[in-house]
């Protein structure tokens, strides 16, 4: 299994959950990521316990994809706060609550990062109010939160693929195309996206894989073509604008991408490139489903014009690790994201049911 | 002027179309291309008279663009037979033959590759059968002959120029898409899909140019980019992903593209993404409109299944200038080209006229 974002002991023990013994809360420990911008050529880890470090490492994509952000954003948040040293535990939950406002400027789209640091502060508040006044409590209280995220994402992972196996109707050699990348490496366990491919591989069903490249950071060709292949499974890389010819050519049926954040209607942000997919999926009458976890829904946002995009920087375009590849000063637009309307969706895969239009989202957060 | 392809006498004068005196035609000479594969880094011209040389800056895109192709086929023809010792009219054709077929395989999309060379292998044909026995004369006649192919092109630019013109209606700050370059680069003067916009500029309405990047080879940001910005042009480079996105935001008012080859019912084959950009353009109610000379229409073809497909080697995808982005045995599928139907084009910018659907393409080659 791909260890994306993991718990790291000081005696070693790598930690996917909520350990058995409370021992291993009490040890200090810092988040251990695989640095995906090295991927895929080299295998690294990296091992944090600086907030300065843990912001930077999800600013530039070392961690991405939305839940494995929450989980490392959360993560991190506690292993900055095992190294603090403040006596009250007020000074303490309000030096947390700085480090989370911090942490949560990192990437502006993703939902689950504020999601997983207001879950962990949420808790340590909870404690003081019930009369907690042992900082040492608190840390082995944050820690275990946040495996505890870690610990369902996971299980949400799993629910996902086993939902959106249903789509499969037991037919081998099914061919989804998917973009960026919604898989182990942006979760803890199988992904989003991925997971109901990772599933099919499972029961033998020989799935398919075109995986779009994703400019401008080439997610699916460097990770999602990685990940996809250490498992077996068949993977057949694209450039993003040959999705329309290769789903006019029959060889799509059909297209699973994940979300960053899910409007109340079911408007999704996922990826650069994920609406364009859609509107060429409705052309070619192909299905289009999105597959994200129910911490991916935002309910306080009416629809999709209410959600944040991230503008990134004009030089991921402009040059390609090192080389130039736009003139110098030539304008570079650079959405991070995009939002699909409900309307070109055909179902949201969730770890809890497959919803169908039209979306309503509360349903599956109440 | 941008001078993608020109001939270089040996006294070092350079020739844009037929010279005036006759005394140029009989200097030997050679073939001078920008080396496009260097920009927008460096501006450097290549001066060639082999014809493996000139087969290989064919194949690695040095000279590309169909017009361009055509151009550079032609000269490239004349300045390896200027070089050539038979002794016989008929030796020295049936050499002028076998180079022109040679030529011919080192790009199989692009019509006017086809079409020049056979232009000039027939007018040497024809001087043979008027009874011209002297190779001299044949070396000077086929050299003109080419060069009426490259002030042909500039001519038909400027006139594909002034009938696109027709569609910014006078109207200031209008915003075009376009894909790849099918600009000054990739002809002898002002480009099929760009020279419309040259136009409105020169006319003081002051265009916005969205450019695609166009991936696997960014001609789209390299190219597109550099020369536009070279006149003073407002250029926009995005990710071919983001096509979408910029359509949804309001910011396209038309796409025009070039093409790389036109069948009889107006199918139009041009550089991968071209036909997704339509389907969007048509999703969003933004005319979509292809610009080529005439001779890029070929009627022998009924429609666009006919026309050959060029597949490229998988390593454009996989290795970006020499940084490893997909995985090393991970499959990868790099169609050059693709097909927009004729029911996804609003109308056909040729030098001759604006064909509408129906589009009867005979109309205007005959």
């Amino acid at each position: 299994m791909i260890d994306a974002v993991r718990w790291i002991c000081s005696d070693g023990t790598i930690l996917d959950g909520v350990p058995l013994d409370s021992e291993k809360l009490a040890q200090s420990g810092a988040l251990r990521l695989i640095d995906q911008t090295l991927l895929p050529e080299k295998l690294e880890y990296i091992i944090i316990s600086d907030k300065k470090e843990i912001f930077d490492c999800i600013k530039r994509l070392v961690v991405r994809g939305a839940p494995a952000i929450g989980c490392a954003a959360a993560l991190g948040l506690s292993a900055v706060m095992q190294r603090n040293e403040s006596g009250s535990v007020s000074e303490f939950i309000s030096t947390a609550q700085s480090v989370a406002d911090f942490l949560n400027l990192s990437r502006p789209t993703a939902v689950n990062l504020e999601w997983a640091l207001k879950k962990v502060i949420n808790c340590i508040k909870q404690r003081e109010s019930d009369g907690v006044d042992d900082v040492v409590i608190l840390k082995a209280e944050m820690l275990k939160v946040a495996l505890e995220i870690l610990e369902e994402d996971i299980q949400l992972c799993r629910s996902i693929g086993r939902f959106g196996l249903e789509f499969f109707d037991g037919k081998k050699n099914i061919s989804v195309l998917t973009h960026c990348n919604a898989g182990a490496l942006a979760t803890g366990d199988y992904g989003t996206a991925l997971s109901p491919i990772y599933l099919a591989q499972e029961v033998g069903l020989d799935p398919i894989v075109y995986s779009d490249e994703t400019r401008p950071l080439l997610q699916g060709a460097r990770l999602t073509a990685w990940e996809l292949q250490k498992a077996g499974i068949k993977v057949i890389t694209i450039c993003d604008s040959m999705a329309g010819q290769v789903m006019k050519e029959g060889k799509i049926d059909m297209v699973i991408t994940g979300a960053d954040r899910i409007a109340a209607n079911g408007d999704s942000a996922n990826k650069i490139g994920t609406y364009s997919l859609a509107v060429l999926a409705k052309y070619h009458n192909i299905p289009f489903y999105i597959a994200a976890p129910y911490s991916t829904v935002d309910c306080s946002l009416k629809d999709g014009s209410e959600i944040p995009i991230e503008q990134r920087d004009a030089e991921e375009i402009r040059n390609f690790f090192g080389r130039v590849t736009v003139p110098g000063n030539v304008e570079v637009y650079n959405p991070a994201f995009d939002v699909t309307p409900a309307e070109l969706i055909t179902g949201i895969i969730t770890d809890r049911c497959i919803i169908y239009p039209p979306f309503n989202m509360k349903t599956i957060v109440n």
